[in-house]
Parts: structure tokens; C-alpha cells; sequence
């Protein structure tokens, strides 16, 4: 690409740095900026200095807030005994639009990978043990990546929190809703012919 | 989408105005950002502020330029006898990456558009017959879209300059290199028969 400035190099340079965006969307981007209001270029400019500066980690579950304890621990309509554990922010985003769970939530910033070299003691783990401690938790849910990163994980936690009293759970794994069988992988498929449940409760909602 | 911070959702929804970013990449690049070391997003803020307020517009051809005379108008290897009416710096940096041109450009920063309430005052074309005037121009190519809209501009340019000791000519249509003429268009195809060139010429480079 033959860029008339070095100013805009240096901004398509930065821009295409983001995940997912090209040296062309960059060049797109840059263009559109050039052509945009201050104004409209200042509120972008606050609202991603904004996310460095007063955007923070809840205290208690590790997902993002604007105030020390996030909208969801503050609740209390939710059920504050039952901890879903994810690996990050974005999987609470997902729970939350199913409007499926009502407890609080528990996020880990990752999961063990020694590939990655990530150990247990870069995750929230020991913030959890904590709040295990702390707290009066009823049952606490898996919802990992199916993966033998995600399997590991789960079974470290289960393994260091040792407490006869709490439920351990973890999300159903098999097709997914509205999946034709022949296109479903096989270990899905098998895993879920192993863990079948009986007709009567796959029927409830 | 469930958001769990105002601060990310406004975010969200800045990078979200620009151009071809749906809400998901916008959220996608939010959390990166969040991530991100605070020097990364430093560099980042500076070089899209930096387009705003250090990138200038060529006063010869309305290039984008690091100073007031872009380095094509300023590059002594170029003929300034030739000039190539363009609509936008991104035609400019198309023709350069052919590497077939070696004369100055003119950026209309638009065409003549009745529907968008485009008129010729809103346009560079003024600029343009002033530098014609002020300059030796031996040629003159337009290189604007193949539209009602290209067309109308080029010939309001023509009428408005009227200037006989000037050679006007149009970058050439037809059939792409390398293309079927089966899957080519009827216009373009009709357009290419009634304007063929004798063969010699053709199979020149």
C-alpha cells in the first residue's frame, strides 16, 4: 500500500494492531476518521481512555464494573449461595442472556494451560477459595470451556476447595438445541449417548 | 447484548459508529483494549488525534500530506505537465500502487451529485482551473467513476475549462484484464466493442 503520510501510516499502523482488523480496514477507518467531527473523534477518544482509567474489576466476582462491587453481586434479588465460575467476562455476558441463571458469578481471567504457562496462581482461584470461605455457598457451578484446559481447571478447583458441603455442578454438555445429528462431531455425539438422562426430565423446561 | 458497565457500553457503542464495526467487534476490540498496556492504547489515542491535528491537505492537489506541499507535487522526478483528476486520496494511492503514473493528481474530494445535494462550489474544481491557469498543463486525465455522476463531472470540468491548448482524455473502460467476457456485464461489454482499439495498439504495453 502506497500511503501519501506518514501520519496516517503511523494511525493505520496502530489501528490494524486491534484483533480482526487488516491493513485495509485500517486504511478505511483512518480515512473515516480523518473526515469525522473533533467532537465525534474526542467521545471516541474519552470512551477508550475511559476503559483504561474508571473501568474496574468487581471486587467479589472479578467481572467488570464502574463502582467497587458490580451490579450483579449488589443485587439482591439474586441468589447469593450459588456461584457460577467462568473464564471470563464475556461468558457472563452470554449466561445473562439466556435469563436462565440468577445466582452470582465467579470470573477466573483464564484457565490452567501450561502450553500458555498459565498456573493456577495467575487465576482468581485463591479469591474463590476465599469467598467459599467467607460465604455461605450452596452449589457451585462449572461453566469452563469443554476443552482439557477448561476439564483441568474444574477438577483443580474441585480438588483445592475439598468442602463436602458444597454441590459441585457443571453445565450439560451434548447437541445442541435445534443441531442436526449428522453434523454433530462424533465425541459430542458419543459423550452425549454416554450421559443421556431420562425422557421425563429432558422434556421439562 | 447484556453489558455489565456504562463505561464499556459507551465504549461499545463509540467504536461501534464507525464504519463496517457491528456491535460484536466493537465489544471484541473494547475488551482487547481493556487488556491492552497502557502505552499501546497511548500510542493508539495519539495517532488517531494526530490525524486530526497534524494531517494536512496538499494546497496544490488536495493530497493528504504530512506538510502544506504533498511529495508528489513536491517530487522533482514527476511531470507537472499532467494531471489526474481523481475523486479521493484513495484513487491516488490505487494509481500509485500500478506504478504507471508519473504525472501530478487533483483531488475533487467528490463528484457532482444532484441526489446527495452535491454541487461544484462544494468541490475542488475552482482550485483546479486556478492551477490550470497559473501553470504550464499539457493533459488532462480523468480517472472518476464509471457513474452518471463520474460522467457529469468530468464533462462540467471539460465545459468550465475550455481551454484548447489542453488535451483532455479518460482512463480507459472496458472488459478487466483477465476476465470472461461471459460473466462481463452488457454495458461494459457493448461499450468495449463500440470503442475498440485497432489491434496493434492493444497488444502493446
Amino acid at each position: 500500500m502506497n500511503i501519501p503520510s506518514k501520519i496516517l501510516e503511523n494511525a493505520v499502523y496502530e489501528i490494524s494492531r486491534l484483533p480482526g482488523i487488516g491493513k485495509s480496514t485500517a486504511l478505511r477507518l483512518a480515512l473515516h476518521l480523518i473526515k469525522s467531527d473533533s467532537s465525534e473523534i474526542n467521545d471516541l477518544i474519552n470512551s477508550v481512555k475511559a476503559l483504561h482509567e474508571n473501568l474496574k474489576s468487581c471486587k467479589n466476582c472479578h467481572n467488570l464494573s464502574d463502582s467497587e462491587v458490580c451490579d450483579i453481586c449488589k443485587s439482591s434479588l439474586r441468589d447469593d449461595s450459588l456461584i457460577c465460575v467462568v473464564e471470563d467476562i464475556r461468558d457472563i455476558m452470554a449466561i445473562e442472556n439466556t435469563g436462565q441463571f440468577n445466582g452470582l458469578y465467579h470470573v477466573l481471567n483464564g484457565k490452567i494451560s501450561p502450553i500458555e504457562g498459565v498456573g493456577p496462581s495467575q487465576l482468581t482461584i485463591q479469591e474463590l477459595i476465599n469467598r467459599i470461605n467467607n460465604n455461605k455457598i450452596r452449589e457451585l457451578i462449572f461453566a469452563l470451556s469443554a476443552t482439557m484446559e477448561g476439564d483441568t481447571t474444574s477438577f483443580y478447583i474441585y480438588k483445592k476447595i475439598g468442602n463436602d458441603s458444597i454441590k459441585f455442578s457443571s453445565i450439560a454438555r451434548g447437541v445442541s438445541v435445534g443441531d442436526n445429528l449428522e453434523y454433530t462431531d462424533e465425541i459430542t455425539l458419543g459423550r452425549s449417548i454416554l450421559k443421556r438422562v431420562p425422557y421425563e426430565q429432558s422434556t421439562k423446561e
